[in-house]
């Protein structure tokens, strides 16, 4: 389905594998009443839930456990001016089983600064969009 | 200011300087009550508000007219796992002086799929944070 603006809408499966191709999204959601963005290191689990990690003492664990947030990831090329983006909208939830926890340890989403400690918070795909540029389709 | 996860925090003329390198940023917002995220063209003024170019018609301008939003722009490289985020929260309006949009019209942000019509959204740089990974400083 083309928008007549230009984009091209993506469905479900277009949408998770184009996430799964880059590491770091933004989480975003509301802080003291505003609302706010923050980039992390993701990866998609298997039931195509979001998996963040990040550290224990982090402000994104409190901000965001129990909460339904956005999670958006993007790819765009200036030079082509094309590029799509999804927006994964769900409940996120900090994983406390050990089991859980050990399995993402060795499976789920590497960080970028994070030593080796960390938790992992899951946002379920409850709601997934996307849509890429039409540019490179000639549409436009 | 180094801190302990890694991160090196931007003061805001960083912050400015970062932004200006890049084409698109992603607007934060409330929309029916849940958190909405849409990457959109945009630019910097000569005041370090931010431009964004969208469709009269578009959700966007009905969304946060009037509203206070955040607005993030981000480059990370997965290769060497740098990077770096900034954010500016600030109120956003529509900009409907006929001088001020004939000059962005010149001046102001190219969109990649407006054909030349199109409206400017002003994000004023209440708050401007950004932080580096600080990984290429050898702190991780």
């Amino acid at each position: 389905m083309f928008h007549n603006d230009g984009f091209h809408v993506l469905d479900r499966q277009e949408c998770l594998r184009r996430m799964a191709k880059v590491q770091v999204g933004r989480v975003v959601y509301t802080r003291r009443a505003l609302p706010a963005v923050l980039p992390v290191n993701f990866s998609l689990d298997t039931d195509s839930s979001v998996l963040l990690r990040t550290s224990a003492r982090s402000d994104l664990v409190r901000a965001i456990d129990g909460v339904v947030v956005a999670f958006e990831a993007d790819d765009f090329d200036p030079a082509s001016r094309s590029g799509w983006s999804v927006v994964v909208t769900g409940r996120a939830n900090l994983v406390t089983d050990p089991a859980e926890h050990e399995r993402l340890s060795r499976t789920g989403p590497r960080s970028w600064v994070l030593p080796g400690d960390g938790v992992f918070l899951r946002i379920e795909a409850e709601l997934v969009t996307g849509r890429e540029l039409a540019e490179a389709l000639g549409t436009v």
